[in-house]
């Protein structure tokens, strides 16, 4: 399944900023058992983006959606232009 | 934007895995650039799985799709059932 296109290119309020959207969704078959797969996952992504964007002038919103056999967590940012020759710089490396 | 409901509940062909997706997507506003931070985190992120996935027993499939001011990356594991005590455990550490 090709999940392209499936983020709209909508301006956003300020165009001063970019936007990075991270969806992780964990599937299982067989049903039940929780996603502290998903839980953990989120908490490194989180750790990772600190790493090269400094979270207090970044918007972040971080939401989950549990159901039997899905779950799925969506973090959206929103990075201000200043950070983004830093990002740069540190995803050179 | 919500992007819950966009992974479809269908029945993969093996019934002992299952599947993990995901999708990083970099909206850069002002356009130009690339996007060498989603090309980071697509390496954080995978390592981040490895730590908790015997790679060798997982498919894994990255693809990438880039635009003039959107970058997408897709990640799909399949992961068979016999990890999945390991990762609970990990997960809860």
């Amino acid at each position: 399944m090709s999940l392209f296109g499936l983020f709209p290119r909508k301006k956003t309020a300020s165009a001063a900023r970019d936007r990075l959207q991270i969806l992780l969704a964990h599937e299982r078959t067989g049903g039940g058992g929780s996603s502290e797969l998903l839980a953990k996952l989120r908490e490194e992504v989180l750790a990772a983006i600190a790493k090269h964007v400094s979270v207090d002038e970044t918007r972040v919103n971080v939401s989950m959606k549990n159901e039997d056999e899905m779950s799925i967590i969506e973090i959206d940012l929103e990075i201000p232009h200043a950070d983004l020759p830093r990002l740069r710089l540190a995803a050179s490396r």
